[in-house]
């Protein structure tokens, strides 16, 4: 678990290009994403079978790869969606795709992060689609994740934001209450997430329901955290993902990071 | 986990009664559910809040509560279905239902088991309802298992028949290979079970597959084994159900046999 840092505070080419094509002196959070993920393609080579992530920053990416297929200068591209909306996506963009069934190993995936803590670790499924994502990403033999500054975190959960949690419909207050006392010491508050589009609880691609954990304090021991979620009887996945990002590319104002794990 | 024993090898009053109806020499298995399902409705009380288990042997003691409740030897009884079939059962009798959302805590569960390992360790879920009665028995005061004696077993799996875990549909070849390679050292087979009536693969109340594994030998420690089912992002839940009986009524062609935990 030696961690390797490759660290580059001046701008690289591909942020260069990005930043230089209209004359902008402050980058939006929009472009940071869209560096990291410009950076992540670099990762990609022709032949490989590809996961796609799901959320605005790997949005950018597989319109990347997208634009690299269509330039020939990137073939026999197999694409892996972790969601129906990157389905949707890259469909469109004429990706060929292909899933885990066919394909249960793949070479990397690209995916974006809603946390990430200083052991690599993360929190996704801020989306809803954190259960493909998980069985997709951990079965990827390099998985990049692309994020910008604002996703650093001292610890999980310490964003202040959700901890995303893929619990079955039936009696949901039940698990929600399960999950929040287990949790208790760290002042955790379980919310069911509501879709804003009607008002409903917001279902997931598999048909079940999200409950988001905030936290005040740090849970401690993620994988003994995330065992004692998956005990729960109601609980389907959670959304950190523990030891499974290998590259971590981070876009901030000064410049893009890569760190390999 | 000091385990009390109470064994009584002569037919009890209630095995008597059912064995003394009809005068017949060889029980049935049926018979022999019914003589545990009756001693365990022993244990009800009125005004208990129950639940309602899932299955044959289940069924004859939800039959007994209706039973009782109709003769007004029992009332204020509130039953937590662990099925929409054992709702619809209940339904029928006049059992008063409700479910865990508004009785998080029950006082007493009867459900019987499809396997019971010397250490009152179960395998359920060949009925298909693993994960609402994993719901529903994981919050009660007392888990009364009742069987025929053909259900015990020297280990887990141990009968040869299946250990169910359910699962997300999506990509369901992916975790059911998955699962078959996490047991590759005790044999495990994994098959994906699929429903009699229409040649479809079986659906849960949940929405989900069932993946039944088998195994040739011993799985070893099962709270480790369940650990890492869990961790497989497919993975609903399983049909382990470690340490949660309190007691076991087994009935036999000698008589019924009570064990506390």
């Amino acid at each position: 678990m030696a961690l390797a840092y490759i660290e580059s505070k001046k701008p690289t080419a591909t942020a260069a290009a990005i930043m230089a094509s209209p004359p902008q002196l402050i980058l939006t959070q929009d472009d940071l994403k869209k560096i990291a993920a410009y950076k992540a393609v670099e990762f990609v080579e022709s032949g490989m079978v590809l996961g796609l992530g799901t959320g605005s920053t790997a949005k950018h990416a597989i319109d990347r790869i997208g634009e690299l297929l269509r330039q020939g200068k990137l073939s026999n591209i197999v694409g892996i969606p972790t969601s129906t909306k990157t389905h949707e996506q890259a469909l469109a963009l004429n990706i060929p795709l292909s899933d885990i069934d066919t394909h249960p190993v793949l070479d990397l995936a690209i995916d974006g992060a809603d946390e990430v803590d200083p052991d690599m670790n993360l929190v996704k499924g801020r989306g809803g689609s954190l259960l493909r994502e998980k069985m997709i990403e951990g079965c990827c033999k390099k998985f990049v994740v692309i994020v910008d500054e604002s996703k650093l975190v001292n610890y999980i959960g310490g964003s202040g934001l959700a901890m995303p949690v893929e619990i079955v419909p039936f009696c949901w207050k039940f698990t929600a209450q399960k999950l929040q006392s287990l949790f208790e010491d760290s002042g955790c508050v379980a919310k069911l997430r509501i879709s804003p589009e009607n008002g409903k609880p917001y279902v997931t691609d598999n048909g079940n329901f999200i409950v988001d954990l905030y936290f005040k304090k740090d849970i401690g021991d993620l994988r003994a955290a995330g065992d004692a979620i998956l005990r729960l009887a109601g609980v389907v996945e959670h959304g950190m993902f523990i030891d499974m990002a290998t590259t971590l590319i981070v876009a901030g104002e000064l410049g893009v990071t890569v760190r390999n794990k």
